[in-house]
């Protein structure tokens, strides 16, 4: 009886332990999805869309859909963001609002979020949703859904 | 020595049941998803939009993004639907295409596709990004992000 009631003890020992490491790693998750959309705008705000590529996995199977338009690959995306942000002043400000991270396994987040780009002529805006995951470089955009308002 | 052997064959058994039936698992995952996009397509060409809203999580938390826009919730997405779609011809045909399906956990898949509504005078056309979660009631949509083309 005894022995039933350590063995009961520390099993609720271990299970609140790994509660309480799960929710560690899950702020720690956020925080550094967070840290990575941080970066991805202050490169936007530089005029760096390299640097601005580095939150997307280095991977052929990236995915970027937008509008009725979707491509595949990390070069790709570079290139069609270089292609469509020839300069300084069509990249503008980029703001990140309203993020919402979900986590949904150890190794993957849904994150739903509002983008302006602050231009002199325009502000264009939308709404985007995207995928990250887990890879051995950290966390990465691995899916990317992004929509504009008024188009 | 013979003790040792034996284990490991048996652990080895085991993880190969163990993976054999989480292929077949998420098989039945996949197949239940594309059962649920065709009857919402179903149901959409027979001009119910609240048969084709059974696909979606019946939940205040419900997300629904489209363009620059965001709405939450069951009722308002049916809402946002019968006002935007108010009959037949305006909701056309749908027809879903280029369906992927990446299973994400045990209880969360996300789905990417491309829509198209054929109408007497136009076809618009676009991009969705779902995520699909597995609730008492089966597998349905919590998030969906659209897009359209051209916009």
């Amino acid at each position: 009886m005894k022995t039933s009631l350590t063995i009961l003890t520390l099993l609720l020992m271990l299970a609140s332990v790994s509660c309480r490491y799960e929710a560690v790693e899950n702020e720690s998750a956020k925080t550094n999805i967070k840290e990575i959309l941080n970066k991805q705008a202050a490169a936007w705000n530089e005029g760096s869309i390299e640097k601005y590529m580095d939150g997307y996995q280095r991977s052929d199977s990236l995915r970027f859909a937008s509008g009725g338009n979707v491509s595949y690959g990390w070069q790709t995306t570079l290139e069609r963001y270089r292609k469509g942000y020839p300069d300084r002043s069509s990249m503008g400000k980029l703001i990140f609002s309203d993020i919402d991270i979900t986590l949904i396994s150890n190794d993957a987040a849904l994150v739903f979020g509002r983008w302006e780009l602050q231009r002199n002529n325009d502000r264009p805006q939308g709404l985007f949703t995207l995928l990250f995951r887990k890879t051995k470089s950290g966390w990465r955009i691995v899916h990317d859904h992004t929509s504009s308002a008024g188009k």
